[in-house]
């Protein structure tokens, strides 16, 4: 049913790749988060900057700060503007994607829009006046769950850059109100599963992802039949599934 | 909060309208909808073509059918594909908009994304082999709520397609599942609302798009927090009076 | 000799249509227009908005007004602008012809250019200072004639919306300073031919368009060989009915 | 009224010239045309290669030969193509214009359509099967009448490319049916002038290019108002003196 | 003199960075090296994927294979064909810089054309036929000599692909012919000095890249003057340290 | 080795050509430079103007002048700038190459980025204050050595461009500090020769450019293996015939 990063080039690739064996879940309960990994300041230019890793996904998440806002917004309005730009290295898919150098594609789109309302929703832009954050994620390897982990790594990648931006006194109040995470869901053969690697999700009949806030409200709860249908009590279930998820990786955020 | 259209042509337009007071709801109760009003063979050109109304807002939807499938799936596969594009005209909204005409925006691309998937997940692909049906959303009138009523206008222009290619042997079975429709809702004042105008859109702290089958199985189910994330009881009941929307849209394609 | 819309989409598209026959003329005198409805109002979001119909051509015609002038404009010039947009609705034309979303068909600008010329040619732009006016015409139902068509719809718009501004006392004088309409005509077989449907169109070896005003003046008088040349006398005939159809347009437009 | 090349840029570059006083005519009758001189061979890789010149304004003409027709064109079709292009060098203009290399701008693309159409008029396209001919005009300087002197330098490139191909024998039978010539006139302070140079053509309240054969046959008749709408007499008195200009420029062809 | 990325995102863009101060040279003699590192396997879906750091800078390189060839090769040619891509990670930059989504800079293609070929000179292309093996070159750290660090890691990665293209019998000889390095060197207030910094760069007179085989060859030599031209002794001097520095790499390659 | 124009046009065009047979070299020695004549004045309209001709490669070469300064530039910055543009007319090369109008090649970027960069190595920015000079180098037939013959002639158009501002009192001092000239050079056979027209370009293993001033000092100094690498002799060898060539040229600037 899925036609894997056929939508991002727009055609089939003929690579070659030097076959090893995939085996899903890899002894994971259904509920259970792959391996997760935080690397602060991966790189040192950007005012804040995280590896994030979940299994073999990796991405760097950076949060860069210019002084201005975009020009569609009123010179009036008291708030800045925290935005995001999503992108997968060519050389990180299974078989090479092409580089987005004359449009971007609907997929793309898709996912930094997800980021950028993702995290203004956790933050008060009021409180960072006349500035203009940007997230960057870039995937250096994608294995499926690369827009939620982006969202994570972004967060904290926010985190670190507001801390600098208050200890050097550009900005005066914390905008950031809660702690956010995201994680994705899916149904394999109506089996509801946590954190799809891109085998599992390639195996998928829906794709879900959930955006919480620590204290469990909700940003953003998308889910999608690729192909059949599905039921009132499957999505309960990958809500609740998905709320477990979300609970240990803002865990695992207090660790980093 | 929200940027009327500003994602779209990346700017405010200073347009000159003759102001009218606009009042929201205008009676409805939460869960109503807004009047609804399909009319058939609006153009004569597309196989299928259906003009449809929620309140305002009105939509030219469309199914052209061609013989051939995209380049990008295999040859040997034995599914047919469906797609969708869609279309805002500059004049349809409250400030004239600008045409895309160089590049498509991230909202245009999420809304017929939104909808080719939600179409394709009532179809058997393979009931359809090498023929590629593309559903066309025009909106000329926006007044919220365009994407699901685009939805359900091209739920009825490929219905009528269909009906025209098994008539003339084009096809042999009819490949749709099961009717589909769509609706918005969303929260105000903390209060859930169906079928938002869009003077409602634009107070709405969370904005939702459903879509269902007949029988009631998820297709997409999208909730998003613009600024305030929600609970969940509060998305349980956007849940809730989507369903009976729907339920209600449904019963009104049988008079069609 | 013609490639029925093969420049607008640069190659032909395999499309299905339940065929239909078509007769040319359907029983119209040489010198006959097609019945000609202009429905005012048709959309509420442009300040002037018309439909115009000549037979099957069906074009949705608005006026939207901006505050300020294009940039190429001197700052001191006391002119205001008015400039023109023309579109092919996908699902307009006979076979569905691809949206214009990276760049815009020779054959598309060459009409929105005609349209904003022979509409700027009966506006006295000192009259609307620091105003611009956009014309959009929108096809949503091809059939032969759209350019002409959207000439007369764009007229009626502008008229509208000139009426809106003077009431709003936004502009002080009158700009039109004459009623202003337009007309194709071509020769089939050696014979002239007033207000070609797309079937005669495709079969004309002669192509003008003529665009008049209430007092006979002209303001473009394009005459085209595709494929034989043409006598003088038929350049003249040409003129004359096309100046005998316009001036029954002009008339019509006092029922609107 | 007029803007020089804004429509090109889209913007005024502010330009520094050594301002010279110019003249207008400089003792030329309204019917006279300016000094026509053409220069075979001027470059040496394409097949057929002209140098045209009215007064000041220069065009290096060229018709290059491909085997192959366009690929919108029916594969079982009998005939071959000629195409054109257009372009204005940076340094051709009063004040330097921009390269068109990201868009073509509407002007060049109406210029390019009209020099390709009135070519293909005098050719019979079936008597250069599989073959595809592209008339390049790139105008080293620029001083009115850039389109029509293109015309005909454009004819006589593809009359030597055309002597070539029947000497190798690519091509059997002559496909051009009859010579082609082009004039610009228009309209100025009343009175109808030939052969507009820029200055002129700045002026002129009316605007047209002819384009006739030999034989007196009409292939495109274009009269423009810019701005004041003209008279029935005014049109058949361009008419008329384009037509003494054509013929002289055909008898011209013969000292080439 | 210099612009830092200024035409890599055309216009200086206010980013705020904490402060450091920085040092030129750091201790390093005029002739020393960075601390130079490769990392193997850095990535698990290209064939082969090094990291490679000198200093600060640090690029990801890959080498990806795909059966098949360009189109404008002549199907008869019996070579295969390598290319690369190179690109800057927004966030590696001391200024968050462009994505490059909607054009590639002049700088970018300098980059990527002398990365293939350089690369192209040490692989006999007919010893892999029928394949095209690109480079991909991401910039995640920006600190100077991006572009030939790039050439090295590069070189490594195309390395360890050929490698397993050959264990698994895709290619039956070694198309690399020499090994093959590069290194920028530059003019400093009058001093020649090797491997330079971002910060280095920016206050250089002379820019230079040398990319040579293991046996001494040039194959490419590139030297310019940033405002002041050089002498004849300086370029010898320039060559001369680069050859010892290539040397060094060169030799640091058998122990990754 | 080569691919005529290849990656100009991307692909291979099948155009056709009289065949006419080519000898390399034509009796000139190794070291010998092909025919100079530089022609001022060419065209009119631009400031300097300068037909520039190496044996049969001719390029119109001009400079314009504009008032203001690039935009990434600081506005306190005492300097004006010189930038400029490159282009091959469609018909200049031996099959036609086609017009770069959506995109510009890396080919062209390369060029033009050598040209703006060479000029502005002899040019004082700060004694042409809030000055924008453009060199425009248009070639009209390529035969070998564009690039180098763009720089040479460039130069001289800026020179008289110089010259009539200085008359004209827009710039007060000469911002030239010393003639520049630049020739390319090659390794055909083991044989390091000097000029090579498009015919022994296509031949050489080895491709170089030079930019020198009239005292000697080194501008540019690129030297490119295609294929084979070469030794550090040749190199030597390369510079020295070049420099030769170069102290000609200027000898004949002399006499312009």
């Amino acid at each position: 049913m899925n036609t894997p990063y056929a939508d991002i080039a727009g055609r089939f690739i003929c690579g070659i790749t030097i076959i090893k064996e995939i085996k899903m879940r890899q002894g994971r309960k259904n509920d259970e988060l792959r391996q997760i990994k935080f690397t602060k300041d991966f790189t040192k230019n950007a005012l804040g900057s995280v590896l994030v890793e979940f299994g073999d996904t990796r991405v760097i998440t950076t949060a860069s700060v210019e002084e201005g806002k975009p020009k569609w917004m009123d010179k009036d309005d008291p708030r800045g503007w925290l935005t995001a730009e999503y992108s997968l290295l060519p050389s990180s898919t299974n078989v090479r994607c092409q580089r987005e150098r004359t449009k971007i594609s609907g997929r793309t789109q898709e996912i930094q829009r997800l980021i950028g309302r993702s995290l203004r929703a956790c933050v008060d832009l009021e409180k960072m006046p006349n500035l203009t954050i940007t997230i960057d994620a870039d995937v250096i390897q994608a294995d499926g769950g690369t827009r939620t982990a982006s969202i994570c790594g972004g967060f904290l990648a926010l985190k670190i850059a507001v801390e600098k931006l208050m200890a050097e006194g550009k900005i005066l109040q914390n905008p950031i109100t809660e702690p956010v995470a995201a994680i994705s869901a899916g149904i394999i053969d109506g089996e509801v599963m946590l954190d799809l690697c891109y085998e599992e999700d390639s195996h998928a009949q829906v794709d879900s992802n959930i955006v919480l806030t620590k204290s469990g409200k909700i940003i953003e709860f998308q889910t999608t039949a690729e192909g059949n249908p599905y039921d009132y009590e499957q999505m309960l279930k990958i809500f609740e599934i998905a709320k477990g998820g979300i609970d240990k990786i803002i865990e695992i955020y207090n660790f980093v």
